[in-house]
């Protein structure tokens, strides 16, 4: 069956897209920890992130580099933090999180309550930079 | 002055080596999460991960995975969890870490205690399989 980020990909599930290339898509993460926190995935439905191949692997992490850099252009925030569990959902996927301190990356913390404008403003503004 | 990673690349500081190349090193985290928790990092004095030039960024991300198929290697774990922060020390580093639950990731969590034989002996089965 295909995975929850496959479906959002293929827009059987919508999402709020941040940026999207042939190989890559960034959309933000619904339970963010931080304005602008989003995940950035493959494209290919692979569940462990070093089972990628090397192409799509790298390619994957300059894709983040660029992402993050139009988050920060818009976030106001010290830095963009990187997180890759993998426990959540079985297809590979990196978090980038505006942060100010290190336990604003603390997943044990609350998540934020955001309205659906407020997702689709902040997403609108950051694929503006990208 | 030259940042606590440039004098352990330097030898000038001790660490427990796991895997080096040319301009990459990758060393045991001495406050670790779990048994494994090892740093990657550039030689150049970056602080800002994503501010790296786009060759040695995507080969850090390429030495991280390498490194990370020797940790799992050797340290019984579900998968090798990333984190970059950069709050700590300023010059990037990733931290890979071995996990079972997303929780073995929070770093709120007391840090293990080991002995200078155990970091030895487990930096030591790590670069085995480099």
């Amino acid at each position: 069956m295909a995975s929850i980020f496959t479906r959002i990909i293929n827009r059987e599930i919508p999402s709020y897209t941040v940026a999207e290339t042939e190989y890559f898509y960034a959309f933000l993460d619904i339970n963010p920890l931080m304005k602008g926190h989003t995940l950035v995935i493959p494209k290919i439905e692979v569940d462990y992130i070093f089972d990628l191949d090397d192409d799509i692997y790298t390619g994957l992490f300059s894709f983040a580099k660029k992402v993050s850099h139009s988050i920060r252009s818009v976030i106001p925030c010290e830095r963009i933090g990187i997180v890759v569990m993998g426990m959540e959902v079985p297809h590979a996927h990196i978090h980038l999180i505006p942060i100010n301190k290190m336990d604003d990356m603390n997943f044990a913390n609350e998540k934020l309550q955001l309205s659906g404008e407020e997702f689709e403003e902040i997403a609108q503004r950051i694929r503006s930079k990208f």
